[in-house]
């Protein structure tokens, strides 16, 4: 195949898809119609297709066809905004779901606040969904010590904004990971999808205004949920 | 098969790779010599396997067998250091390969940078290497108005201190997007993976001091080769 073509056209049906009439719904027209329209042949065609997959502009439902993908919502680590807030900043609809409470310790938040082993943390399971659709599995550890009485709070709003608010801490340093991951078997099944999934893990370690350490954060995203943006 | 069995032998894999004689300069035994010491089918074997590599401990390399993948480099793009800069700075082997230079329109070069669609850009494409390892195919897109005779130029160094030095253009301002992504078949190809495999991209809008366009980088990263990291 002539590779300067199968580009055009990937590039013609990246202008088709943003005309809102392209798709119904979302869904876009049959493979045989889109061939017929573009005067390719199939195997063409999804090629073209899969490379816009690739790229988390589309992708396939099960028998059903291809669908244009939501936005990816845009997360910039640089900013001090919570979940509720960017995600209502971008016009879409935060909800969260408290899993699980419990007492215990936790090796990575501990080394990662640089911590003893056996500091006990506070653990918030929750997940939370954008427009309805369960997007993010997260664990947040934080140090015990620093919030008596923390788990009589309700955690299916800011968690920062407790802190701030009720406790009075400031959580001025974050230091920031974040990596391609596959999603494990917990992840993976909180979210409905496969174990070994691809996602996007963000890692966090949150310390107050004088170093002292707060809070460790597990973030897992579904892999074409979130987009990072970093303007400098 | 028993789940629960998979992940104590996957948990068992895991620590054995902590010893620094488990492998054999980064080489796993053969896979038949772990089934027969861990008393297991070669099929669960392969499926832990699988879940160490997607977790990116450990990766395949073409007929040779496993390999426990290097520590991913790091990469924070709040600051201004080109790809030889930050990986030299940790310790590791930069190499770059001119993998192909054209003229031609881009059109989500064009987009990310404002420019009309028919706008032509230089097109570099590259692969870089760390310690000899092939871990990023990009493509850099540079507004051929502003650099006359820059294909001219050798681009196995950094393209930015060329722009710097030779055109004296000051990249000011840089947009960066960050997301997991499925590698397309070329970006696949070569970085030597199956196509679909999970990848990071990143995408840099570059605009000067004076908030003209400059150039439009796309990366694709194998998805185990880089952690983003942002301290604030």
């Amino acid at each position: 195949m002539n590779e300067a073509y199968y580009l055009r056209l990937t590039d013609r049906l990246r202008e088709l898809l943003r005309e809102p009439e392209a798709s119904e719904e979302g869904r876009l027209p049959a493979e045989r119609v889109l061939a017929e329209r573009f005067q390719t042949t199939r195997g063409t065609l999804r090629q073209a297709l899969a490379q816009l997959e690739a790229e988390g502009i589309i992708h396939r439902s099960n028998r059903r066809g291809w669908f244009v993908s939501p936005p990816r919502l845009v997360y910039d680590p640089t900013r001090d905004a919570g979940f509720n807030d960017y995600v209502r900043a971008q016009g879409r609809r935060p909800r969260t779901e408290v899993l699980k409470v419990e007492t215990r310790p936790h090796l990575p938040a501990a080394e990662a606040l640089e911590l003893p082993a056996p500091t006990l943390f506070y653990h918030i399971r929750r997940r939370r969904y954008v427009d309805d659709r369960a997007v993010l599995a997260e664990s947040l550890w934080v140090v015990s010590d620093r919030v008596p009485g923390l788990l009589q709070e309700r955690f299916d709003h800011s968690l920062w904004g407790l802190l701030r608010d009720r406790w009075h801490i400031n959580l001025a340093h974050r230091s920031i990971r974040m990596f391609s991951e596959a999603l494990g078997s917990c992840d993976a099944r909180e979210l409905g999808v496969m174990p070994g999934t691809a996602g996007l893990g963000v890692r966090r370690a949150i310390f107050d205004a004088e170093r002292r350490p707060v809070e460790f954060d597990e973030e897992h995203w579904l892999h074409d949920a979130l987009c990072i943006a970093v303007d400098i």
